[in-house]
């Protein structure tokens, strides 16, 4: 799918509006001085960056009250917005789309983006603690980075957010239920759960990793969204999906996540796929936590994004 | 096997005479703090708990010296067939006996309890890093929460303790050595281990969870005592089975146990089966280590009987 | 392959000339001061101790200028050469030759003794992070505990390091590549996977650990080199191979590593095998980080050796 020689496009979102903390629109900056583009650079890619990282921190409206629950809806309409035009270019372009945020409501952008390109071949895996899918309607908190699916599967009712001129009309659906599958679920809410169910959305929680293995998990997911290893996959990475003793910096931490290794198995099984096109590092809040705690999930999502770009141990 | 709608039956135990520690007598009122009862009844259940939680210390006997090795022999004697007279009312209700321990010894009042009810056809499978299988005669400590099961299999040389009239001769052997298996096994006595191949009790240690997988190591443990999963199952759960990394705060820790989500991958396979009838989780000790393995051990013994009793993932 | 009833001969190597670490000298006496001997002995093995523990220290040359890249090489030749010497008698004797490092150069010495008695059929299961099979003009260390194997195989050129008289020439290739294979590797230079690839050598990463669980990947390693579990088994464990967490106290740590499980597991199945004729315990440094990881480490190490050689959780 990709050009060759292989070129990375880098899509930095310093973005925070999609939930309550501060602090995960400093992820992509840590990420850097962390040294992910030279890392990358030294695997032998050509890397290019887009422009006006700054952009997204002055995109916050003045007056941003809430639509139904959700909050700051116009901030995190316009930012994912910009994140889709972005990423759509690096996708047009022939380069694969490496998307650093940020929390989870720029995949809203990322996915509008990249299936602006490849279209409803491309399959998505969504690794993650959480579902991420309430609608506008099925929310308790209001925060967005908890809805991104649900805009890109279209599973929203047209009332629940269009009460102010249609803020997320926009987002057309873009990925159908049966192009998505999850690993790593484990704090899924009651109405998410329904929605799972409805739709027959494939998801692998812990509950899967612990009976089946992580290697098997991977193999069955695959094979689900992409049985003969032909369609581009997004690969969205919640840091959250790893245990929080292996990347604590962030905001909605859950016991019984991913160990070290099985993140890291994730980003290389899908490495080997040769098909990935597109790939979201998100959640890493650099404020939460000690200096260690820090130091300690910037390195991992690094290597995460490492990993998924070919790095192997052999 | 039990009524609809479903009802819970909650026994406390706040006991520390079958082994040295003082501490673990406060395992109970810790769960009931944390909210055990309201998370019981928010899964939809109705619950009743046993009255007189406050008994099991005033039974303490102004004398109780060794019989034999045995340690406080009178006292463990009252207390279990207390426990045993509650748990068989709850079962006789059709209630899902849930005891909350207090130290293993308990488990001869829970077995003998529950098997008054279902008799020969309930199974029993025991989660711990020990195998609580020690006679009066191989017991080096004399502590009597390393023994109960020899009194419920039936392994005891009446002699051994019936110096004093027949302090246990109230229980009979109520379990069969094939209607028992163990998970979790790692620090089992010389005794225990003649005992165990002698009578060809089926064990699935450390090893065998490194071996197979947690999901196929619960399938086979499962399998062995309930084949066609038509037989009531009583589930004894030491949180000592678990690492303490995990569980801390316990009597007895011993290395490499089960990580946080093997523990939980049995309850929720157990609770699958729809067989469950009594469960009881014990050792969990308030008194030892600092407030953050307090906390981290009741919340982990909490979340262990709700996803026992049908609390999931997905 | 041994004698009965079974004898260890134990060989403490004090040597630290393989790195820059100071410490790890240190390794062989923490671990008999942890009560190493005692635990054998405990076991039903005879157990004897090469003489001459200090004279290691004290082979150090008044000079030992650089040969190309190799620090310390008429150090590191002398003391394999009477590593060798030790082992080889203790295998001449009958006896399981137990050798406690000290960092991994001195495994030429081990294999070279161990395969002058059972030559060829001999077979090497090499447990560690790393894969120890820099020749001279790979490593950029120059730290030989990175190159043992590339001697041991006769990989290297012998313009390499023959500079001076011929410092290794009195280690002859004695084990072929077909007869090795590593587990837990995670952190392998580019010219030693080059090495790995062109002579076809069996390696199983902690890639392949998460795919197919250590249980597969212990008996697809056995397969390998030992596929009817006829041939003598030398196991060199470098303590690095399990996770930081388990054994911090060593020089070169790497993340997502063997857990404690694991490791123990990989002894456990070893000693199954009945084959076990040497085993090394290297790369414990009691120098490096608080006395509670020196501990651990300490304790971890003797627990696999006790595990290596029979010790059963059942
Ligand atoms: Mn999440
Ligand atoms: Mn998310
Ligand atoms: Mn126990
Ligand atoms: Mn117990
Ligand atoms: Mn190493
Ligand atoms: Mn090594």
């Amino acid at each position: 799918f990709l050009k060759t020689p292989q070129t990375i496009g880098v899509t930095c979102v310093p973005f925070s509006g999609g939930q309550p903390k501060g602090g995960v629109d400093d992820g992509p900056v840590e990420m850097i001085r962390f040294g992910i583009v030279d890392q990358i650079e030294g695997m032998g890619y050509d890397v290019s960056i887009s422009d006006g990282m700054d952009k997204y921190r002055s995109m916050r409206p003045a007056s941003d009250p809430p639509v139904g629950k959700l909050k700051n809806p116009r901030y995190v309409s316009l930012a994912a917005r910009r994140v889709a035009d972005q990423v759509r270019a690096h996708c047009a372009s022939g380069s694969l789309a490496l998307t650093l945020g940020g929390d989870h409501s720029i995949a809203m952008g990322t996915l509008v983006g990249s299936t602006a390109v490849y279209g409803d071949d491309l399959c998505v895996l969504w690794i993650d603690a959480h579902a991420d899918i309430n609608t506008p309607a099925t929310t308790d908190s209001g925060n967005l980075h908890g809805c991104p699916l649900s805009f890109i599967l279209g599973l929203c009712d047209k009332q629940d957010h269009s009460a102010d001129d249609g803020l997320f009309g926009w987002i057309k659906p873009c990925v159908r239920t049966d192009s998505l599958v999850y690993i790593g679920l484990r704090d899924v809410d009651s109405g998410e759960k329904a929605i799972l169910r409805k739709h027959g959305i494939k998801a692998f929680s812990m509950h899967d990793v612990d009976r089946y293995g992580i290697g098997r998990v991977v193999e069955m997911a695959l094979d689900h969204v992409n049985p003969e290893r032909t369609r581009p996959i997004h690969m969205s990475f919640d840091v959250d999906a790893l245990d929080p003793s292996v990347a604590p910096a962030t905001g909605t931490p859950v016991r019984g996540g991913l160990t070290f290794r099985e993140g890291h198995y994730i980003c290389e099984a899908v490495a080997e796929t040769g098909c990935l096109v597109a790939l979201d590092l998100v959640e890493v809040n650099p404020a939460l936590g000690d200096p260690e705690s820090l130091r300690q999930t910037v390195a991992v999502g690094c290597s995460l994004v490492r990993c998924s770009l070919g790095e192997t141990l052999l």
